[in-house]
């Protein structure tokens, strides 16, 4: 196999594309321990929030090494009580249908509310189903990798941050895995809570870690939570916090590439940048 | 960054080396269901049985994306019926500990048998205690990461076969996460059920995912058990074996630069020759 600057464009499981360069910054072996690599940690949970429009202050990166669907169930597996929750899975297609495995791997109560594989999510049809019920949680896909049909995950939020008896109780899970980095969002605007997506789809990093971009507020209140010991996002982001590190051997050369692909796209302009390809 | 022939040994954590030829197996990409990464999955599958003295008609490999304590979670979350289950966990160190943790996180039930850091786990105690007590599995570390004890896994797995009413009955979990590749073992000889281990410790590829090495006929008893659909290695196993693919996008690099450390251990004289080394 020879090393041209492009391999020639896959679509499967999704666009993966990743130059050269990229490629080339996994030609190095950092201990997971290493400062060097410390620093690229925190410099790539940072920038993430910084392309997800999401503060500091409020938001926090907890990565996930794996692949994407990893991220999404150590999501409901944390975030998720054990008792009196219930979740509204807002599904039309493959990845929304994956929530529902998710859910029932985990023993998770939720409704589904349905549109078909080639329809956008309908607002009001949403809207009505939470005036009707009562949900903990509610869950979306961003862009169904299959359709490629982009749902309206900003106005669903607005829906689902008035649903409740107290503005912002019901916690908010967007599945962003083919939209992130390619397709600007605003945790902010969109009040979510928990967004997920992965090193190796529009970020265009090599396949091997997850992130959950999350608001710190909720996580915290997640302890003991996880059906898991790994997909633990709380005990993560407690043990990055104190030690900077990750709990268990990183992907690191994964990572380094991750760290060269967000410094390609802002290159590129960034999201917007991005979006304009 | 220069890329070295070898980058400096790194002692953490466990140690980690891995040639530049392993990592410029790296610079290509490859989608999940190309035919040459499929026949690559096939190749790592059969050579890991050989590796661990095997048969092909009794053993199966089942590929586990994320680190190695990922595979560990996995082999109890599918192994472990959720009811009339009882683990003994032989320990003597932080990963016999961590198995500990699993086993809480999981809900499921446990005896630990504690020897201490420095002390290799004692046969006849162990012995003792199987004859005491009924137990549905029994699980070891093969080699502690951080003493570096060896544990005597085939006398004990001789011990684990003959325990029950009926011979075979018991399952016998070992992590070699420290040991696989380096240390010769025959999981034949072992009556082993499950053996864990790792891409990035003996066998010296990069870290990013991990491998259990699982008698067929009891991994084909586990279907439904699994507390999660990540980490469901019953679903994982038969779905590759008829689609020839991961459930989930797997991290393809990091399976060439797998494949690649495979042909170099064998260069270099195999396990024996590791040992020797």
């Amino acid at each position: 196999m020879d090393t041209k600057e492009n391999d020639s464009k896959l679509f499967t499981p999704g666009p993966l594309t990743t130059s050269l360069t990229v490629k080339q910054a996994m030609l190095h072996d950092l201990g997971s321990r290493d400062t060097i690599f410390i620093n690229i940690i925190s410099y790539i949970r940072e920038k993430l929030l910084e392309l997800a429009d999401a503060s500091p202050d409020e938001y926090t990166t907890v990565l996930v090494p794996g692949s994407g669907t990893y991220a999404v169930e150590a999501t409901f597996s944390t975030s998720v009580p054990r008792q009196d929750a219930k979740i509204l899975i807002i599904e039309n297609g493959a990845y929304g249908q994956r929530i529902i495995k998710i859910c029932q791997a985990l023993n998770i109560l939720y409704d589904v509310i349905s549109f078909g594989e080639t329809e956008r999510v309908q607002i009001d049809l949403v809207a009505n189903k939470l005036k009707l019920n009562t949900y903990t949680h509610v869950a979306i896909i961003h862009c169904e990798t299959t359709s490629g049909i982009l749902n309206p995950i900003e106005e669903i939020g607005q829906l689902v941050y008035d649903h409740g008896t107290t503005k912002d109780s019901t916690v908010y899970i967007v599945d962003s895995m083919s939209g992130f980095g390619a397709i600007p969002v605003s945790l902010r605007n969109g009040h979510i809570t928990y967004l997920i997506s992965s090193s190796n789809k529009c970020i265009e990093g090599v396949p091997g870690f997850a992130f959950v971009i999350s608001k710190r507020k909720h996580l915290l209140t997640c302890q003991g939570q996880a059906r898991s010991l790994v997909l633990d996002l709380y005990d993560q982001y407690t043990y990055m916090e104190q030690s900077k590190q990750f709990r268990f051997t990183p992907p690191t050369h994964t990572m380094l590439a991750f760290k060269r692909a967000l410094d390609e796209l802002e290159q590129e302009g960034g999201v917007q940048g991005r979006a304009r390809r």
